[in-house]
């Protein structure tokens, strides 16, 4: 199967290996790199290649030392414009070459965001981060922007030398530049293959602190104490990744928490995971993102889906890794309780598309589709759910974590479509192929809407969130006396996000419900972040004009996409608030990450 | 640590891919070959840099296209001689090159056996196979010859049209060579990085038939019947390793046959095991050699020895699923007893090489040793002792399990070391360092003899061989009418076997006894070749003459070096036979494989 978001030709030669040389240049906001590509050719008489490329000025392009000519073909307006190498020798099957190329970033790259120091906790130096998933690397340099084609790296990195570089990559040392003395080169090497999506590097005035045998927290100094003490169980979660999927290959885990325009939650760079500061809840209650990345490590950074098309089963069987990392730390109704929630988030994200769009498939269709425009919970919710779902059919947590194990095992260090894995379901469960064939696969994979079937769940700790929610959703005026501090202080801060969860899952509250929720709970002031965007989208559906100040602060401040974008938009079909959101986006766009920005103004209907 | 069989440079610089065009002459018994090496430098300004060879021509060499100057250094009596190559340019750290050389064979290339037309089955072609482990690569190839390099390979090579060509590798077609229309271009494809002693080749008039649904039998076709039905259990095997160690990654198991003078049991080469003929008993009771290769699948060719040194590594853990797979074939207690007869083994290879020999350690010093030469099944059966010692210590097989497979996966694609793999031993079993420092690791590893311990093993198999075995050894000259057929007609061939092991640790027996013996139990019919070597060693150790031509007959015949080495050192040993032994092998010995006419020569010592 090809790669619909990629102009390359894996099918004809794949690469292997990149050395790269980068010097990243602030006032210009922009790196100039020298990128050799180590590449495998797959066929006979190998005349041509074509690297994505987006926004890139391409110097030179040469073939084992050999100058090569090159052209940049049509621009396409998310998948960038194809670069055509024509090689100057013909390649064999099996043979390989070295494919070096010197190349500049444009200062609009979408897979970086730079920062003025304004922007940044210390506010005297710039900073820079880089996000490639899903297909921003040929923003970089040139590559086979595919999570097909998997290839180790080492990279010598030239930055001003009062900051300091990370990549998703083992430090291999650094020096002065010979070339400037007011610089420094970083090196880093990557010796497991990896897709070009996990290249990441991060330039700025960061610290790092030691938490662990393997784990070093990396940030500003302004957030490092909070840092530590938030993902201080790190060790722990990646003991009991361990258990669960297999030894950690890639030797070290380290951490790294962005300035808030992060536009994920976290990002699973291999050695060091990176991480939105919305997380820093003070309370290590929204570590599970922790445990999320952690997983990672095995599903998607080792095996990897072919194409984005098999997005779930990266984030699927991350998801269920990250919960049964929760019901190891905190028990096993917890993990139900988890499960049950993920379903609801599945219910929003399908109520937001609409239940008949086809983006809403476990494998959707993403010929001439944004990635980035396609992205929402599903591969994360349906996947769970597909896979919890057949945790209860095939026998239990025990029986399916042998095949989880299994099939991390049979396809690590490679690419895997939706078809080979569930080609290794079947042969795996050789002896319950009966059991398989009732599951109704087209319904998982390939329709649109919530599930054919709903697993079940431990209600336990669902319950007092729903028998709350109903409460609230059934009061009358009269009633809403009834409701005090002490109901929400009964409940964990995961079971006050399942309560306002199952809020939103409904027709919008009042005014006066919200305004009185606010007077008994005062949400307004809560730090977890999950539970304030939550309480805040309830309101602005409640029309509740006083929250519209709070909403328009957390989307502009707090740079997640998963925040942003639904505040965006629910301001924006609020007719009082709208005016407010579309200035406010204006006010502060070129300060946003440049993926944000491009979706919330699609959203907004600015150009 | 550096590998002592080697002079190679694998800490500077690595080779990461191998494409080989290669070219076969039958009438000059040469190869001529075109290899060239993906090399990663590790090293700062890398200028030079050294690959094995032995008995090679070397033609050109080049970097990236441009000539580089060579040259090669003093040959060693076994390691070969070093070919050092001036880079035409520095090489950085993380930089990959393509390295090509232009080389040819020597005739007496130690990794080839040239068999004429009346050597073979078919009497009518000529037929070639290779034997790289363990360090004879460097004998068709200049390479890195060290299992702490790993590299994928593609190969074209070119044969007589009327041959057929295999690799360790998947088959990628074939095509008339444009520029010989009497020869054929086979093409080989292998994805899984390899270490250089598991690059095998074999050309002859074989021909395959499919057993299985990734297995093929190739052999001669006068041999494609009988092997068909001895392999016949291959899949159901397969499908228990995979039960056992995890996923089988190498797509196809084919089994290859070979004439009678390949020198082992088996060889583990990737896609296709080599097997000696000698295994076709007939009745599929010497099949777990195929039980041993296939277990290689995941212990020595994905998880490798990272020096000679280390062979206990591939070795004991391979004996050790292997055993794993006799169980679940044929029951614990057989097991039981197939463990039991390794320490015998262990104990007659311990006799011969003296028990404070330090090429009886676990984990010999081979600096300036010759690798074949201290080849001996320590390896196999101390290596497996400890890991059995260990199962019974820990918790059992099911626990032991868990750590063998976690052992695989966390070093899977990788070279090891034994302080790599205690350094996992402890931290899988994190909860019982304790019992693990009871363990006499000096004992066990660096002190030569048998082991410290001897772990249990359940008696009920064994007894009766126990038995036997002492009736004989008691038996006086007027007991040996007590003797009958039906003695033997109750032990399975296996027990057999261990009946003529025990016998073999005692004093030899009297020319009567042996007489005796095979008046009751005609052993000199026997087809059974592990049964007739330890019976034909039985006789000429009693000095019984009348077997000499017999044991002459399998010494020369057969070629598998674990018979015939010990045979022609029995027979030398026995003075009616010195003179016969030593005039079979001068007339023989051009027709026997290159390695087993070094070692029996210098048993004879003749030059």
């Amino acid at each position: 199967m090809s790669d619909p978001s990629s102009f390359s030709n894996p099918e004809q030669l794949i690469t292997r290996h990149l050395n790269l040389h980068l010097s990243v240049d602030f006032p210009k906001r922009v790196i100039s790199a020298s990128s050799s590509l180590t590449v495998r050719c797959l066929q006979d008489s190998l005349t041509s290649l074509i690297l994505d490329t987006k926004d890139l000025t391409i110097k030179r392009v040469s073939v084992n030392g050999q100058d090569a000519k090159f052209s940049l073909g049509t621009s396409h307006s998310f998948k960038g414009t194809p670069l055509e190498v024509t090689l100057p020798f013909p390649l064999t099957r099996g043979q390989e070459a070295i494919l070096e190329i010197c190349s500049e970033t444009s200062p609009k790259s979408s897979a970086l965001q730079w920062l003025n120091p304004e922007q940044t906790a210390g506010k005297i130096h710039p900073y820079l981060f880089s996000q490639c998933q899903a297909t921003h690397c040929r923003t970089i340099i040139p590559c086979q922007d595919t999570p097909s084609v998997k290839f180790t790296y080492y990279c010598q990195v030239s930055i001003p030398k009062e900051l300091v570089a990370l990549m998703s990559a083992l430090h291999d040392g650094d020096f002065p530049d010979p070339s400037d003395c007011k610089r420094q080169i970083y090196r880093f090497k990557q010796n497991v293959p990896i897709p070009s999506y996990l290249v990441a590097l991060v330039v700025g005035a960061v610290e790092g602190k030691k938490i662990g045998p393997r784990t070093t927290v990396w940030t500003e100094k302004e957030l490092l104490e909070a840092s530590v003490y938030e993902f201080g169980e790190t060790e722990k979660m990646l003991k009991y990744a361990e258990d669960l999927a297999g030894p950690y290959v890639w030797e070290k885990y380290d951490l790294l928490i962005l300035p808030p325009s992060f536009p994920y939650g976290g990002m699973e760079n291999p050695c060091l995971t990176f991480v939105t500061p919305t997380v820093l809840a003070g309370d290590r209650s929204l570590a599970s993102v922790i445990a999320h990345e952690i997983s990672h490590s095995w599903t998607g950074n080792l095996v990897t889906n072919k194409t984005w098309e098999n997005f779930w089963l990266n984030e699927g069987h991350t998801v269920y890794l990250e919960r049964r990392i929760d019901g190891l730390l905190y028990g096993e109704q917890f993990r139900q309780f988890k499960a049950l929630g993920g379903w609801k988030e599945l219910q929003t994200s399908v109520n937001t598309f609409g239940a008949s769009n086809p983006l809403t498939n476990l494998v959707p269709n993403l010929h001439e589709v944004d990635v980035d425009a396609a992205f929402s919970s599903v591969p994360y919710e349906k996947g769970f759910a597909l896979l919890f779902y057949l945790e209860q059919l095939l026998g239990g947590p025990d029986v399916f974590l042998g095949f989880l194990k299994a099939y991390i095992q049979a396809f690590s260090y490679k690419a895997v479509t939706t078809d080979e894995w569930k080609k290794f379901l079947y042969s795996y469960f050789k002896d319950k192929a009966e059991i398989l064939n009732q599951v109704d696969w087209n319904g998982w994979m390939h329709t649109p809407g919530m599930p054919p079937v709903q697993p079940k769940y431990d209600m336990t700790l669902a319950n007092a969130c729903i028998a709350l929610s109903n409460r609230w959703l059934e009061a009358k005026g009269s009633d809403l006396n009834s409701f005090t501090a002490a109901d929400i202080k009964a409940l964990s801060s995961h079971q006050q996000i399942e309560f306002l969860t199952l809020l939103l899952l409904k027709d919008p509250l009042s005014v006066s419900h919200v305004t009185h929720m606010q007077e008994v709970y005062n949400f307004n002031e809560v730090k977890n972040s999950e539970i304030l965007f939550r309480w805040l989208r309830l309101c602005i559906r409640a029309k509740w004009e006083k929250v519209i100040p709070l909403a328009l602060k957390m989307a502009t401040e707090q740079g997640r996409m998963k925040f942003t974008r639904p505040l965006y938009r629910d301001l924006y079909n609020f007719d009082k608030a709208r005016d407010q959101a579309v200035q406010t986006f204006l006010k502060n766009r070129s300060f946003m990450h440049p993926v944000t920005e491009m979706l919330v103004a699609k959203d907004l209907h600015v150009s």
